[in-house]
């Protein structure tokens, strides 16, 4: 029933997902496409009050399996209520971060274990991964200092480098994981360079399948 | 690392379930055992506010598989927070539902699959599965019967009484499905007699093993 297509950004922090999505869209729907951009928990009441529980900052006893559930329940009903509609309407669905962010985040660079995290994403997702992911590669030390702006890194930096190599780690194991599914970019180069290859990619892709 | 006893109460509405966990968690105590008696979300606080968007009168959006991921949300942050340091304690935990109730109400009376709501369930639980199930069994309409006060359903009551048939139907896949867990004692007998069953049940279980 569903005529759209389903494409999801990912990648580390300071990666330029963000700009990318935005320019995309935008580019997209100058090309004549019926596109809608979205990120969870997008504005979906229900995955709005889920957010709120896990990102409560008195919420510190929070256990990291409930924060997966959490994650993973606030993802089902922003599908079901946006993502879904939209597909069955023949949009393409830019979601900046989906499955695979819990995969890297959660599953490997948290430990809970990427088999494990998959199990309840399968339940949230029931049969709706994306036909195509666009992983946006960048060195973590690289992104982190795009994010804070400097241009070096401090002590208290460098164990959030070290967290965000396991989260590449996690997005390369993916790679090797959904050779069909996820598409890589370089996202060394500056953000519009990247939106614009980003733009490029989704384009030829649309292409090799008539749309 | 843990020295206690987790048991766990199961059943249709109306079987006495809620009685008989108050006598034996009286009778256990008064017989030397250090006893904590529980029902999710129990005063844990970051269970208690999953419980309240899944009980939102307001979220009528909410979809089925998001509400099950929300139980397990829940079940598993009352677990970290109460039942496994309780069992670290020494203490006999006798809780008021667990698993089993997502598996026969989400997983087979709504129609998701007992597979599906296992595997998010193991997630939740990761290895704590109950050392021992005590299920009520009851005709759905008498327990009905037992909840409204009434002696006799109308037409209103024949559609929850359907319901209650296919949870009772999920219960018995259970009881196939773990025979060692799960024992059964008659539940159509008066509240109290069941009761006395109950704490007859657990003490001959506990005296099998040697406690």
């Amino acid at each position: 029933m569903e005529k759209g297509l389903f494409i999801t950004l990912e990648g580390c922090e300071g990666s330029g997902k963000t700009t990318a999505a935005k320019t995309v869209s935008r580019k997209l729907t100058e090309d004549g496409f019926d596109v809608l951009y979205t990120r969870e928990p997008g504005g979906i009441d229900i995955a709005e009050q889920i957010r709120r529980v896990i990102l409560d900052i008195n919420n510190t006893a929070m256990d990291e399996r409930t924060e997966a559930l959490l994650f993973a329940a606030s993802r089902r009903q922003h599908l079901v209520e946006k993502v879904i509609p939209a597909l069955e309407q023949g949009k393409i669905v830019i979601c900046d971060r989906f499955i695979d962010s819990s995969l890297a985040y959660q599953g490997y660079a948290r430990g809970i274990g990427m088999d494990n995290v998959m199990k309840i994403n399968e339940f949230a997702i029931d049969k709706h991964m994306p036909d195509l992911t666009v992983y946006f590669a960048i060195d973590p030390e690289d992104g982190l200092k795009r994010l804070t702006g400097r241009d070096e890194i401090n002590r208290l930096d460098v164990e959030k480098v070290n967290f965000h190599k396991k989260v590449q780690e996690g997005y390369e194991k993916l790679l090797e994981m959904f050779p069909e599914r996820i598409r890589t970019i370089d996202a060394s180069k500056d953000r519009q360079t990247v939106a614009e290859d980003c733009y490029r990619l989704i384009r030829n892709w649309l292409r090799e399948r008539d749309v």
